[in-house]
């Protein structure tokens, strides 16, 4: 693949390319976001060195340290990194499992004028969850009422395992209020960091001066070598082969997680993405747990980091798309076990302290 | 090549690697700096997404608004971008065939504080000249004393055609001072996006933190690549040859600069790099000699962009390694042209102005 790209390209694949992306990928691109809805031209695409970086310049484009950003709670902890490097004010909007309440967007949006929604509306990061489609459009229509610019954090739709795909936010936008930021990652070659944004072309070529500051362009040869999967029907194969087999591992972890969890931990069920979202026990302390977990070698994500503040709940989030079926249910087995043992644990606040003297 | 590392690698050399960098590369880069004088350790390397992104990684890490950072001038126009966007005060100390002028940096230092002081000192980046050893022993003793950390853009060291090589700044620091930034760009592949960072430990693991929200590590393909370039010899060989094409470019450059150049056009004969900074005559305007170089179709870098305010003579920067020969001298004629159409135009400034009443 990557010889007959030498071969095509010549040693073009290995030279400087424009800091918006070369055009035969931006080309790709376009037609790559036509199942998601959305109707782009060329030019209203910023290819990114993955989305982590279409973050960080959407962030440095249009925020000012001080400006109100809202996100959703939970939320993408890479991208709360990004907001509060760039110093400023975040407020989040709690979500349930239609994703982002926008009822209490719209109580937020009556006293504040944000510069920025950022929302990731399907298969969030960390909950899995979907924005449903009439709160798609509530969202929207409050986007546009108060004149504020939507992120839409988009890199999981293309692997949905069941149900019916929603439109993407941009695809039901007419007014140029959405950003679209994507990413190959999550599919294809994450080490190639490829990622694009898809907006308004003013804004593409504010970002793109800003770009040309950060890294002049993004790797030249990552890009034709993901043009030529996505142009030659390689990537759609691709994507088929892994959504079949992510759906397995979806089912395997899910499947553990009935067997294993004890009674108080819930979780839910998402139809596609990477993550599984669970809430621990009341008698679980998130410290307490990770801990065990540690003593149990089994890796998870703990809730606390997607919050903008403390969490209303605890939760973990477990990712089942990067192990292998039968790793998947050994880390649940070890998982339980980690549970279980903190359970077992004397808590703390239960015991009498003995040998210091009481505070009078 | 590629097919190689592929399977010599396998699916690693496409998937997430380290922010720091992948440890094999980092290993290179070390080896490759050992005949700058430079010994590092793979823990004081952090692979960056060219050098571009090294310069914004260390004003992001670095610079707050409103520090004093010292540049040398003429400078290396993307470095000011770079600053002006960190919404820094630039204060510009004068070059001359020397390198940078340490006494007038002296007399600065008696004065400021700087937060930083950026350099090209080896075949710089407009003017193609390099600082004196006693200037470079000069410079580290400034920073020494005033506690300024230096940064060193050094990407054109390896590009020397002729003369004896200087260590580099940070060869000859043996406090941690310097910050060595370099690439592989002007050699090998710049469309891959890889150059780096040599600086102490715990500097390298604070500009990794912000590369992570930045980009998360850079392309993962094109670090083994270049890996491969350098341990299997690759490297050097591609560099001899590279050299000699670079110096029979730049002396046809210079031949052909003697046959066209009008009076009062002058240049330097950098011993190394990519570029010959000229002066131009008093009586070419900058503005008028760009218009006819446009009409003539060759291009150039005016000066005017590698100075922090008002440049105190008029220069052009003229770049010898991206065109073949005949281009070059083919060039270098229409660039005789533009110079002589300039000069033979009627000056605005000695017409009467008809039509337009006097103002008394």
């Amino acid at each position: 693949m990557q010889e007959e790209i030498l071969v095509r390209k010549g040693p073009e694949a290995l030279l400087h390319s424009p800091t918006e992306g070369v055009t035969a990928f931006r080309e790709a691109i376009c037609r790559h976001m036509v199942p998601r809805g959305i109707r782009s031209s060329p030019e209203e695409v910023l290819v990114t060195s993955g989305s982590q970086q279409g973050l960080d310049l959407v962030a440095r484009t249009l925020l000012s340290p001080g400006d109100v950003v809202v996100v959703e709670e939970p939320s993408y902890f890479g991208a709360l990194e990004v907001f509060r490097s760039a110093r400023v004010r975040l407020l989040g909007v709690p979500t349930d499992a239609d994703g982002m309440r926008t009822d209490v967007l719209e109580a937020l949006l009556a006293r504040q004028q944000p510069r920025l929604i950022y929302t990731l509306p399907t298969f969030q990061n960390p909950s899995g969850c979907v924005l449903s489609l009439p709160r798609r459009r509530h969202l929207l229509e409050l986007a546009w009422r108060h004149q504020v610019p939507i992120l839409e954090d988009d890199p999981y739709s293309d692997l949905r395992y069941e149900g019916e795909a929603l439109p993407s936010l941009k695809a039901l936008d007419p007014y140029g209020h959405v950003i679209h930021l994507s990413s190959f990652s999550k599919v294809l070659f994450p080490g190639l960091r490829l990622g694009w944004i898809a907006a308004p072309r003013p804004l593409v070529r504010q970002l793109a001066l800003v770009k040309q500051t950060v890294d002049l362009h993004s790797g030249t040869l990552g890009q034709w070598i993901v043009e030529g999967f996505l142009s030659g029907g390689l990537f759609a194969k691709h994507l088929g082969a892994t959504r079949a087999a992510y759906r397995r591992r979806r089912d395997v972890l899910l499947a553990a997680l009935e067997e294993e969890a004890p009674a108080g931990f819930t979780w839910n069920r998402p139809e596609g993405g990477f993550y599984v979202w669970c809430r621990l026990p009341e008698d679980v302390p998130p410290a307490r747990l990770l801990a065990q977990a540690a003593a149990e070698r089994v890796a998870y994500l703990p809730g606390g980091a997607s919050f903008v503040e403390e969490p209303p709940v605890n939760s973990i989030r477990l990712n089942f798309t990067f192990a292998p079926e039968e790793q998947l249910r050994e880390g649940v087995r070890r998982l339980g076990r980690a549970l279980r043992a903190t359970q077992a644990e004397p808590r703390r606040g239960n015991h009498t302290v003995v040998g210091t003297p009481p505070i009078v």
